[in-house]
């Protein structure tokens, strides 16, 4: 392989939500032949940004383009990267033993989360250096390489103070949805109940979701109102933020 | 200059805020010789973290130790990187032109917003590359080099959500001051008039200040409470974080 097309000493990591049965799934990678897990990553080519070299990535495990991504901090500690997995790997013929040399390079690497719809990605894929990628529960996390589980507990940090100050659901919803369905989202990230009327409340004054007039049918006598996004008003909003108080 | 030492393509830049005379000022450096500014910045050494890399910076320029600092954003755009200073400065001898090669490099620039009490600057010291280090109005910035104005604006942009997330005064304040005081601060920052009894409560609610049980004598009848922060109190908010409403 030949890492002279990327910008030595910097990568990219990605820490990939879905929403599902009411858990934050992450996307995460099992490296080949150990038991070990890695999130979704990759180096900066010469001529790119670092989140260009993200969207790459998350195109390449998820198959989707234009996933709402965002830059959340940088892992510089000299001390986060270690070669043994990489030597693991050489031995087990994963990987030819000249590219020990560009991963003995000290990485300082850029975090990035980004939202998806849970249902979308079909069929995640794994990378050279991992034999599946899939969604594990964010509380069920298996042992991680590197400074991975660091990373994936800062970008959970970063999105739950981002709940206060933009919207989030157009990404990890499905189109229509009930209020109880995007209070369970908010209360899955938060950890926390939050008061139903509050919630309602604060939730229709950002002028974000649409009535769309359907009910949702279910086995009790509740019928409650389906939900959409008003994509135009939702984006305008992200862009400016807000301040919520939730609780 | 022996540039072996550092990390390559990775540089650390720092917006370091002032308020003084219910103005919010930006320390900054200017390039001998030629009509530009630029932001206290360096490199990092390869055996550091960027952190301790960025206090080293705040400290060769304001003196002071243990300044706060938050890293905020990463700019990464691969045309960020540009010499024509560097070659202005060379030809006016303030460089050796052995150093064009390092600073050829593309540089990803991991960006650190810092706070200081105005008074404590008494001397700010210029780099090796500049003449004079002083404040500067965030609302007169002169000519900057490469991207350092995009970076002092998304330092601000940053501060202005951080008010609403965890307190900041401890850092730009004097050790007294009075509600008023206060209020002019997160008045500054915000560029907003807030309603004087919601700030009051807010804040008070918080329980980051003492009532010092001086009062301010000034010119006129009212006698506002003189006010301290509770350092305790203060550094444990500032970790778990809140979220209020100024508005």
């Amino acid at each position: 392989m030949d890492f002279s097309d990327y910008v030595p000493s910097v990568s990219v990591d990605c820490v990939v939500f879905g929403f599902h049965q009411n858990q934050l799934k992450v996307l995460m990678l099992k490296l080949k032949h150990l038991n070990l897990w890695a999130l979704p990553g990759g180096f900066i080519e010469n001529n790119q940004s670092a989140t260009i070299a993200a969207d790459k990535v998350l195109k390449d495990r998820t198959g989707l383009e234009g996933i709402y991504q965002q830059q959340f901090h940088v892992f510089t500690d000299p001390e986060r990267s270690q070669t043994s997995h990489i030597e693991q790997l050489i031995s087990n013929d994963v990987l030819d033993k000249d590219v020990l040399g560009w991963f003995k390079n000290r990485f300082i690497s850029i975090g990035y989360y980004a939202l998806v719809e849970y249902s979308k990605v079909n069929k995640p894929e794994p990378d050279f250096l991992s034999e599946k990628c899939q969604w594990v529960s964010l509380d069920e996390l298996p042992e991680l390489m590197l400074d991975h589980e660091e990373i994936i507990k800062r970008a959970y940090v970063r999105l739950n103070q981002d709940l206060y100050q933009k919207p989030v659901g157009i990404n990890l919803l499905p189109e229509k949805f009930t209020m109880p369905e995007l209070q369970a989202l908010y209360e899955t990230i938060l950890q926390k109940k939050i008061d139903r009327r509050n919630f309602r409340r604060k939730i229709l004054s950002l002028n974000i979701i649409i009535d769309t007039k359907e009910k949702r049918m279910g086995s009790n006598n509740r019928a409650p109102i389906v939900y959409k996004f008003d994509k135009t008003k939702y984006h305008q909003v992200l862009k400016e933020g807000y301040h919520i108080n939730l609780f």
